[in-house]
Parts: structure tokens; C-alpha cells; sequence
């Protein structure tokens, strides 16, 4: 287990003259290294790259710290179909400092602190004028987000010249990365920047489920299946809406004592549940079934227990299940029609039902102001030439969040 | 086709001293007549029936008139399980006159105008108190209705002495009937009382599902599959929320002109799409899927439709499904995870998620503001005598809603 350092200093901006320094590399193919997936499943290869500059309407990001977060592992095995494109860099959580920008940026400039963010969000298409989601139809057609999203190209080569392709709009195991300028959100620079890149992508998935998505009020219950980084930012989440009960369920009993430093009041153990439904156990626990139920693990089973454990009392109900995890077997979920008849929803959300832009700045001033917990999210902590332990870590459920420090 | 008086004018109340002569036979059992159910799917009989008076917390109505959903012909023709409940008196929808209250009653008295709603609204319990649902919790025990809900017995003996059960709690299909307080909902004596009637089930079912389930806002779009009374009635709540395209789905094409009147602005017979599959029709007239579907058919094949229906381009979406229609064989709904992973939603409602007591005023008022209209639903009308002339017409599609008027 790596030692966890817990930076609560804000990141120390280079002055103004070494701005200018930094600026020299603007328009130009910028060398650096980058850990590269060569094949599915095998361990990354830290390389030199070839970071083009940012065509019209993109950032060039010098990448300070990222984190591994599931969605990467999940492609990372992809061995097969349009879904795996190697050689490929992985990474879609980080922060970092614009190092430049392309023509017609005018929302970001050199220096300033951001987070690239998987979710578009070009604030103009008809999605993202509208209220009902977070959803951004700018760029629908680039379905394997393998590439920039603007003009479906890569801007990363590798050492022989060969294309290496993007992933989620994003990757960020990389010393430079190119994101266009819906995939940017400018933030504060008073905030931790290790604590920042959580909210690029899993804390803010989950503190927005359950705040926004569900809209969880004061009063309720709550029950989250599947307790890694993001059903526990669903905890956090709940417990900034002063959800009364929050009852965590997963297979590892050590989430519950992790759990409570995020709000989880009670904690089941699927496993412990002898011939019980958990839905039943969940019901005996709430008078009938919980308010609000998220599934953070991705299994439709899982889903189904999720819905069975709304509330509903014989005919009666107004439970709401949230789904979060991604189901990657394509298996679908199977709902008895008449227990949703009376009343019950499932929905689901990508990005917590956050629009990066206008939400990551309020969650960030949450937690400056104190009230959004962040620090418990981080695990621990590794240099960037020693990614792949990122991943075992992650792989042996011992890590939440492990930070991956760039050496720049 | 019987013809259709529609009279525009309220009802006649009584003048002082006949109400006292009404109240005369309070606190007695009423001997009148009842359209009983005898044996499942068979035609009912008018037989002399003996009501008994109310007891605490119940209302004694005298029934103006009632008229047939849909709910009503299902349970008449369920001949096993714990669903049969034979000889019943059917019908839930009506509107009447309270002939005496029981002990405890202070909600209405002798003379009000009421109708008599399925939806139990006891005001008291956790459901009835959250705004989350209108569920209530008071009476969850009755499982199967056939009884009075408090006490879980029966009010009605027929001329030989023996228990006839009661249906949905109102049970309507009887000169008079007793209904317990949580099930009667006072309402204005100026709204003509067949356009009331109306209100006591089905239309309220659907204007509810769009205004207050989905919330449908100015300049959506709307998909309703199956345009039946409740269909209609959610074209209707579509049409008062300003929805700027609201498409039908049946394969009676003459439901397109009869639902013009209320609001339809396009037609799709599933019958005439060849090849294309029901969802790809209304993704290209609505530019990617509807914002709101409604399934009002009670299959489950036909709510997966209504759920490809709705707003999803590529992958991202915002498409809510609302399920209006019961499913009464079994059947699940199947969604694939991925479908609904971004954003999507689908959820169930009853009595369109209205409280009875605080929203069906609410209607009553748009209806004498001319706002909501009420008329196009009364396409028959028939005497007591001939009440299964009502179930006729219900069975070869040739009534939205045909009113049953007592003789009384």
C-alpha cells in the first residue's frame, strides 16, 4: 500500500514569467510520456508520445494528477468489437493547467487550473439548453469517443508515428493531453488539485445522483448497492441532502467503518442475509422500502434487487431507483410490471445528472466551503511511472481513489 | 347506439324538506336495486339488494349516475384466484349524493355532492402527508378490495340474506352504496354530473399522468399509446400544458379525428408502419424520440415500445415513460441497461398520481373555467336497466365512456 500525502495546499501556480516559459510550447508538437495500453488487459508502457497542438475550439491540458476509475479498467479488457481500439490511452479523471488553446477558446486560457471531463457539454445544442438532463447531442455521432470529438482524429502519436487513440474525449495518463473545449471545465484554484480530480468524474457521479438525480430530501431513506468510490460519493451525497437513514450494501464488510466518514448509518452484507432477500431486509429497515435506491455496481441483478428495495407497501409506493453502474454484459433488467405500476421509477443518469460546466463549480465551492467530504475519497497514492500498481490496487478492492501524480 | 342526451345543466338538488324526507332512511338498511355480478363474465342481474347504514368513517351515497372503465370489465372476467370475488358489484366510477354519514364523519353530510374514488386519501397516514405519491397507507391490508376497507366487511346482502362483496371500494353499479371517507371526495355542486362522474376515475387517471406524473412542459412532445378514455385523457392533461405535438398510437384510425378535440396533432397506426418498428416512426417525427411516453394499454410489450420511444439520440437521452396501463398478465417489462443507463426513466402511477381530495377539485374548476374539456368523453348513454348495453359497447370499441344513469 503506497503512503498517502494528502497535499492540502492548493497547487503552486508558476509565475508569471514561467507562464511565458510554459507558453513557448504553444503550437507546437509537444514530446512527453504517456502510459500506453498496447494490448487489452496488459500492463500499461510508460513511452514517449507526440502531443499535437489544439486545432480550433481545443485545449492542450499539461495533466497534474489523475485517478484510475473503473470505466477504465472495464475497456481496458476489451479484447474484441468496435469498443476496443489499442494502442490507446486510458484515463478520464484528472486535473490539470491549460497549456494552451486552439482557435476560437474563449472560455479558457494558459494557466488557468481545469478538469477535462468525459460528459460534453457544449451549452449550446438543444440538450444542453434544456433542463431535463445533463445530456450533450453535439457530438452524437462519435459513438466510440476513440477520437477527438470535433473532427474524429487523434492528436497523440506514438515514437514511430503510429496513431494512438483517445479515450472518453479524455485521456489523462499522459503527460500533455487534447480535449476540446466542451470536455473543459474551468475551476478555483484554491482547491487541492488531488481533491479536484476527484470530482472529474466518480465523487461527482455519485454526489450528483443521489443530490441531483434523485433529488434526495431531508428525511429520507436511502439505499446504495455496490460501495466502491462512486456508491459512496451516493452516501455523501445523501448525507448533504440530510438523508435520516443510509444503509450502504456491499460484500465487503471494512466499507461499512469507511462508509461512515460519508454518512452510511447502517450496512448489509448480502452474503450475511442467509435465505432473506436483501429486498426484504432493506424493507424491514425502512417501513416498507427505501425512498431512493442507487446501484453502483453494474450487474442487472444487482438493479433488480435496487428496484425490489423501493418502497412500496403491498400496492402502494413511490420508491425511486437510480442506476449508475453500466451494465457491461448487455443483460437487461427485468421489472414485474405491476410493481411499477403504483408509483415506483427506475431512471437512469451518466455523471450524476451534472452539467460539468455550471455543477463541478458549486461542488468544488462545497467543499471549500467544508460541507462536501473529499478527503476520504483518496486511498492512495502513486508516482506516474508506477501506474499499473493503480491498477491492482483497484483490482484487489483496496483502493477508492489512488492518485496518479504526474512527475511534471 | 343509444343517443346522448349530455345535459348541460347541474343536477337538481332536493329542496330542504325532500333532503329531510332523504334523511329519513338514515341509520336503516335501504332495500334498492343493484346490478349484481353473479357469475364471472356473465351479464349482471338487477336484483333487490339490502344496503346496510354507514358505520363510523363511512359515507352512504345514493348514486346519480355511474359509468364502465375498463378496470371493471378485467375483474368481471376473472374467474379464479384470489381476484374472484363473485357475486360483486362492479363499478368505481360515479358520482352521488350523500343519503347519511357514519360516526366520526365530519368531512361531508346529507346532501353533498360527491364522488366515491378507488383511491383511498385517508390524509393521515406517511403517504398521504409526503408529496411524493399519492399513495396512502391506512388500509394496505385489504389486498383485495371486496370488502369495506376499515373492517373488512361487507355492506350489501342480496334478497336471500347472503354477503355480496364490494369492488375497489366504491362499487357503484347499485342505486346505494356505502363508501368509507378516505374514498369520498366533496365536490362543487355546479359542474354537470355526468361530466363529473368522469372525474371519478379514468379521465382523472389520464390528465393526471401528463400534468402531474410526467409534468409535461410547454413545447414537448408527447407519444400515447392506446387511445382509450385515459389515453385521450392524457392527450387532454398534454394538451393543458401547451405540449406542441401530441401523437396517438392505436389501430383504431378513427380514434385520430375523435382525438383532435383533445389536443392529438398526429396519428400512427401500428398497423401501417410495415417494416419500421413503432419506436423509429416516432424518433423521426420528433427528432430523436418523444420527451414523454404513455403507455395507457396494460401490455408490456407495447410499455418496451413506448420506452424506445422516448428521447434517446445515440446515447444520450432524457425520454420519460410514464405506465398508465395495467398489466394483468404477469408479464415484465424488459429494458436493456444500456438504453436506460442515460438518463432515461420509466415510472408507474395510479389514479395519475393525483390526491383525490386535494386535486380532483382542482379539476372540477378547470372544467367550469372552461379549461379542461370533459364533453367528448360521453359518447353514450343508457338507463340502469340497460347497464350491460354498456359493457357491449365498452367490448367492440364503440364507447370512450358510456353513462349509466340510475332511476332514482
Amino acid at each position: 500500500m503506497c503512503k498517502v500525502v494528502h497535499p492540502v495546499v492548493p497547487y503552486q501556480f508558476e509565475t508569471a514569467s514561467e507562464g511565458e516559459a510554459v507558453m513557448e510550447t504553444a503550437g507546437k508538437v509537444i514530446r512527453c510520456k504517456a502510459a500506453i495500453s498496447r494490448n487489452p488487459g496488459e500492463a500499461l508502457v510508460i513511452e514517449e508520445i507526440q502531443v499535437e497542438p489544439p486545432k480550433a475550439w481545443e485545449v492542450r491540458i499539461k495533466i497534474l494528477c489523475t485517478s484510475l476509475c473503473h470505466t477504465d479498467v472495464t475497456f481496458w479488457k476489451i479484447s474484441a468489437g468496435p469498443a476496443a481500439n489499442f494502442p490507446r490511452i486510458f484515463g478520464h479523471e484528472a486535473v490539470g493547467v491549460v497549456e494552451s488553446v486552439g482557435e476560437h477558446v474563449e472560455e479558457v486560457k494558459e494557466g488557468d487550473l481545469v478538469l477535462p471531463v468525459f460528459q460534453s457539454n457544449c451549452g449550446e445544442c438543444r440538450d444542453c439548453k434544456s433542463t431535463k438532463s445533463n445530456s450533450c447531442s453535439k457530438f452524437i455521432e462519435n459513438e466510440y469517443h476513440n477520437t477527438m470529438p470535433r473532427d474524429g482524429t487523434s492528436r497523440f502519436r506514438d515514437k514511430n508515428g503510429e496513431v494512438v487513440h483517445h479515450f472518453l474525449f479524455v485521456s489523462s495518463f499522459i503527460e500533455y493531453t487534447v480535449v476540446d473545449v466542451a470536455h473543459v471545465v474551468k475551476i478555483s484554484r484554491e482547491i487541492p488539485i488531488d481533491r479536484a480530480c476527484l470530482l472529474s468524474c466518480g465523487v461527482s457521479t455519485g454526489v450528483g445522483a443521489a443530490s441531483k438525480v434523485a433529488a434526495v430530501e431531508a428525511g429520507s431513506t436511502v439505499a446504495i448497492f455496490g460501495l466502491g468510490a462512486v456508491g459512496l460519493a451516493v452516501a455523501e451525497g445523501a448525507r448533504l441532502c440530510q438523508a435520516s437513514k443510509i444503509i450502504g450494501v456491499d460484500l465487503n464488510p471494512q466499507k461499512f467503518e469507511l462508509g461512515k466518514k460519508f454518512g452510511l448509518t447502517d450496512f448489509i452484507n448480502p452474503a450475511s442475509c442467509g435465505d432473506k432477500k436483501i429486498s426484504e431486509v432493506i424493507k424491514e429497515m425502512t417501513d416498507g422500502g427505501a425512498d431512493y435506491c442507487f446501484e453502483c455496481v453494474g450487474l442487472s441483478s444487482v438493479m433488480e434487487d435496487a428496484f425490489n428495495s423501493s418502497r412500496q407497501i403491498m400496492d402502494q409506493g413511490w420508491g425511486k431507483t437510480v442506476i449508475v453502474g453500466v451494465e457491461m454484459h448487455g443483460s437487461p433488467i427485468s421489472l414485474h410490471c405491476y410493481d411499477i405500476l403504483k408509483g415506483r421509477s427506475v431512471c437512469g443518469t451518466l455523471f450524476g445528472g451534472l452539467s460539468p460546466k455550471s455543477d463541478i463549480p458549486l461542488l468544488v465551492n462545497k467543499y471549500l466551503n467544508k460541507e462536501l467530504h473529499l478527503d476520504g475519497f483518496i486511498t492512495n497514492e502513486v508516482r506516474f511511472q508506477d501506474i499499473n500498481k493503480a491498477f491492482e490496487l483497484l483490482h484487489e478492492g483496496k483502493s477508492l481513489r489512488c492518485i496518479i501524480w504526474m512527475d511534471n
